[in-house]
């Protein structure tokens, strides 16, 4: 078995997730048994849900203390324990934060790539990204022609797709809230948003009434915080508001900010919508295809920003925190 | 025309309103005209929405300084300047604090005794208190038959009608949430709520767990806040929280505590839904029937808590405010 670097979890954070909270260790590759299959990782998917496995508690999972950090990834399998999987299949699964990872063939999923590339499997064709953009706005929001959307996070890995999807499922304006002159000019101009706000700029809120004066009908959150309130504040009637995540939260778990303006959701007979993705595996199949079709078809447009090497990791899960991705955030590993 | 004894508001409240916050004028009733009529109030409503109405900003509407407050009442048509109305006529409307009404007849609904006591059209049988109950579970949460529902504010006069309105459309079991052992015992003696959970008893989570351990599949919120994120903790999947109101907020609206625990919503593919009641307009027939059947079977059971006289009306909205009523909380003026 081959020698694994792996990143480890030293201590849990408090507050901002550092560096200093990780370890880099090598040791032997887990044992292989009938069911498992080992992958070379080559890369790793930086998602905001990372940051709440550090904390111990965890929203959606824990990293454990000497243990690696949960992370989504795409790999070649280099052993196999399975009849489904042979040496050489590019499969996906929860690979976590190390150069090679054993895991339950049952948790794999094997690329094709006649969908998409490799990493279009952590991004538009992903259950956790693109899957969750087509179901949130199509299933959850039901968003009808016409409509003025707005997304948070816009030029993040969901955001950007969620803003594309509802314009390709027919949404009147599609306006996206993102951090920083150069991030709004890019949902304009290279993804087809209508406009962009620059939350940096300040007043959110008047940026957004300014944009969208009649009200906005949905808004797919993946922020929170003074960025939902902002947008809570514009509401149309009968608006949808799809909870998606809430990045600026996520360091700071044990005192969220809740929306200081949930009584305009009552104020306009809306409603704020809650949703996980594996609520809906029917959909899977649909969005799937409609992805894949729309990326064929070059109507939906995918960037990724790509670091390198396992040992930066941490750094990118901080750099994610911060901001510092245009699109989808991978890390290549090998 | 008679001298009108009037509460009018000396100053916006810093914080907690109290009497200090009014003063009692006399002066002449507003002058007659075509389409006006004048209405000698009988029994003001007090109702948690006219804290809301003192700040100057107003989650509803506003009072002015110097001006009377909002409230809604009944009473006896002294004067008629519409053919609709000829004096005599009990009548509902926005009376505002005062003994004597003048205001457009389309403002005001002629009550129909063979439904209910003149009083019951404040509460069962009133748009902002009954209706909102009704709509609000069938319509709102869309309660199906066996679900657990939880209902705070449940002694209020909303609350009282809500939980009982859930039982009677289907719901398996209603908890109410209310302010002390007397008050639970009331909802459980003499409404028919299935279990109480005493707020002042502290570890509100953890009461509604152990009462509802298979969570909760309705939420009925009339008081926001801490009781708000305590219930969240506890969602089934696919749970539906009905935002009603926020009392517990409403001498806060600059600095509303939105729920923490939001993020809930989302984990268990819930909702949080909000609504006014006049988003439903093609439902109050069908309400107003139901509770009105339900008030002669004797089904629905009402309670009234009724102060004395006009002067009292800055009490009686303090005392509103610190949970001092059980049921609807009248004021009878005259």
């Amino acid at each position: 078995m081959p020698q694994n670097r792996k990143i480890v979890l030293k201590s849990h954070p408090k507050g901002p997730v550092g560096v200093e909270n990780f370890d880099m260790v090598t040791d032997q590759t887990g044992p292989m048994a009938a069911g498992l299959v080992c992958v070379k990782v080559d890369h790793l998917s930086i998602d905001a849900f990372i940051r709440t496995t550090l904390d111990g508690g965890g929203f959606h999972q824990s990293a454990k203390l000497g243990g690696v950090v949960p992370a989504l990834g795409v790999g070649t399998v280099v052993e196999s324990g399975d009849p489904a999987f042979v040496v050489g299949d590019i499969v996906t699964g929860p690979m976590c934060s190390q150069e090679y990872a054993v895991l339950p063939a049952a948790m794999c999923g094997k690329v094709d790539t006649r969908l998409g590339s490799p990493t279009a499997f952590l991004g538009a064709l992903s259950i956790a990204t693109g899957l969750t953009s087509y179901v949130g706005m199509k299933y959850v929001a039901k968003i009808s022609g016409g409509e003025t959307v707005v997304v948070s996070g816009a030029a993040g890995a969901v955001g950007s797709l969620a803003g594309q999807v509802a314009k390709l499922l027919g949404a009147g304006r599609v306006i996206g809230i993102a951090g920083g002159p150069k991030k709004c000019a890019f949902l304009v101009d290279e993804l087809g948003f209508d406009a962009a706000v620059d939350y940096k700029a300040g007043d959110v809120s008047g940026q957004v009434s300014a944009l969208a004066p009649n009200g906005v009908d949905v808004f797919y959150d993946n922020v929170g915080g003074e960025v939902l309130d902002a947008v809570l504040m514009n509401l149309a009637i009968e608006a949808r508001v799809v909870l998606c995540g809430a990045v600026s939260q996520y360091e700071n778990m044990a005192d969220v900010r809740g929306p200081k303006n949930y009584l305009k959701i009552a104020e306009r007979d809306a409603s704020l919508l809650g949703f996980t993705i594996f609520h809906y595996p029917d959909k899977y199949g649909e969005a799937t295809t409609a992805m894949a079709d729309w990326l064929a078809s070059g109507e939906l447009i995918v960037h990724e920003t790509v670091g390198t090497g396992l040992e930066n990791f941490p750094a990118a899960v901080r750099a994610l925190l911060d901001g510092g991705n245009t699109g989808k955030f991978l890390l290549k590993v090998s």
